[in-house]
């Protein structure tokens, strides 16, 4: 089949200023990984790379860039789902690398586990030879503004990314399908602005922040995290998906329901099996692109569909 | 309506020499939840008492008596969750505190976040004013015994509890409907014999063992929880439910649905927001207890229900 790749970078209030340099990540984001996908590639290699990409960029909140937990520190969390067999790799309250998607990946590949966490996490990214870099490295300006912002407002509120005037940075996600049929999904953030020491949120969470199944499709989420994991909202737009309902419909009742359920918003992209698109937010903005026979689309305002011709890199 | 309140004590392969203390240690906790529920209490406070009880009890898989990861130590995990608005807590990688469901509760109530982890965990308990213990206090002769056996000969094989030499300690929840009709799930563990450190499991992901939903019914899961998040197990269940399937029928077809794809077994006890009960394992053995009507039903082997006059303590 003709294979796909969608992207997210974060639901939220994002300002204005914020808008071209998401855009630019989120169509770089697609081209990383469908690159990948043109040579032959796995689903799963596509989505961790147009997510390693992000992390990359300052534009979002996952590695470089993520947001700062009450004590000044980044925290981050990843998972990837392979749909082929429902196999799962996850990281948490990792501190130290450029990329916890990368060691999400393997932690899928290598570990007996899905979900390791903090001191674990670390030992088994320096067992499996990524390079730890100092925790600072990974703190933008921009984040620090974000900290001080919330302290003097927040509330951990509508989004994931606090108080409207602290600026929106996203969670990143990916979700492919590649030649062969396979579905793969990836998600990676820093969190919350002014979290707790040792929060956890929905992206590491499978049926939460992350899932696929080569029999259905994927989904990658993004938004308010608490309540996201209490819809296990990836897991519902699946299951909608399985009694019948397309990947855009799916995904616009799931959103909608966790929103008016929950006061809280989010947004999801979704893949079904056979590469039908869903996008769907009830935050202001998100972030999403995605390239198909030769055209990328994307947006990050309601109700936009920009699109033109796709070149690689 | 007239309460009611399940409790389990693990899904494995639990040696004949561990079935007594278990199904005494079951019917324990089924009169500390259910005295509650008598009284006019909700079905949080039930499940959190039913749960805590089998944290006390050595025969069990939590708080005291948790298995041990491959450093010898304790590191446990929780989770509650209130049907009536989808409010969850949890902890994980938690090693000083004898109850983590409490901390759990705690966190729902007091938190704005739903899960927190390691040295966060521990900070959120401090300052709440939780007591913490050395670590060493909560482990057993047999939890010592259980790695020993592990490094010796195991795999993270069939179940939560490693080879079957080791002596089945369980993984213990439980699931309550209240007289106002408000349902509540709770679940708690000391994870898997042999783990990594920072192996975090499927019983704090909201959606995999723990799930409560006044509109639906509740779902406490036990077994291989690398396996039960990759299904989503309890969500599974619940959304079962909601298609029409009754409490029984959607537990048994969840749980063989995720081992016949998984290859690992699992257990599940669930509630329908009517007070109807789901009870089924596909390991060798599972410890349950329910009370209804006066009589108190409980049982450890495959089909096997017994029943006997229900006294409180």
């Amino acid at each position: 089949m003709q294979p796909i790749l969608i992207v997210h970078g974060g639901a939220g209030d994002i300002p204005e200023s914020r808008v071209a340099g998401k855009l630019n990540g989120v169509k770089d984001a697609v081209r990383a990984g469908y690159t990948i996908l043109q040579n032959g590639g796995s689903a799963l290699d596509a989505v961790e790379a147009a997510v390693a990409s992000m992390e990359l960029d300052e534009n979002f909140n996952a590695g470089y860039g993520s947001v700062l937990n009450l004590r000044g520190e980044v925290e981050m969390e990843a998972s990837i789902m392979r749909g082929s067999d429902l196999n799962v790799g996850g990281v948490t309250l990792v501190k130290e690398f450029l990329h916890p998607i990368k060691i999400a990946h393997k932690v899928l590949t290598d570990s007996p586990h899905s979900l390791l966490g903090g001191e674990g996490a670390k030992l088994f990214a320096l067992e499996k030879g990524f390079q730890p870099i100092p925790s600072e490295s990974l703190i933008t300006e921009h984040a620090k503004e974000a900290l001080e912002n919330f302290l003097k407002h927040g509330d951990h509120g509508r989004t994931e990314i606090g108080s409207p005037d602290e600026g929106g940075v996203g969670t990143v996600g990916a979700v492919a399908v590649d030649a062969k049929g396979h579905v793969a999904a990836a998600t990676s953030t820093g969190g919350m602005s002014g979290k707790a020491v040792g929060r956890i949120g929905d992206t590491p969470q499978i049926g939460s922040g992350t899932y696929a199944d080569d029999n259905l499709g994927g989904v990658s989420t993004t938004g308010h995290g608490e309540s996201i994991l209490k819809y296990c909202l990836a897991h519902s737009i699946v299951k909608l998906m399985e009694s019948g309902l397309d990947a855009q419909t799916a995904t616009t009742k799931a959103v909608n329901g966790m929103t008016s359920k929950l006061k809280n918003t989010a947004g999801a992209i979704t893949l079904s099996k056979d590469g039908n698109v869903g996008v769907h937010f009830s935050s202001k903005r998100m972030a999403w692109a995605y390239v198909k026979a030769n055209l990328i689309f994307y947006g990050i305002e309601q109700s936009e569909i920009l699109e033109e011709a796709y070149k690689a890199k």
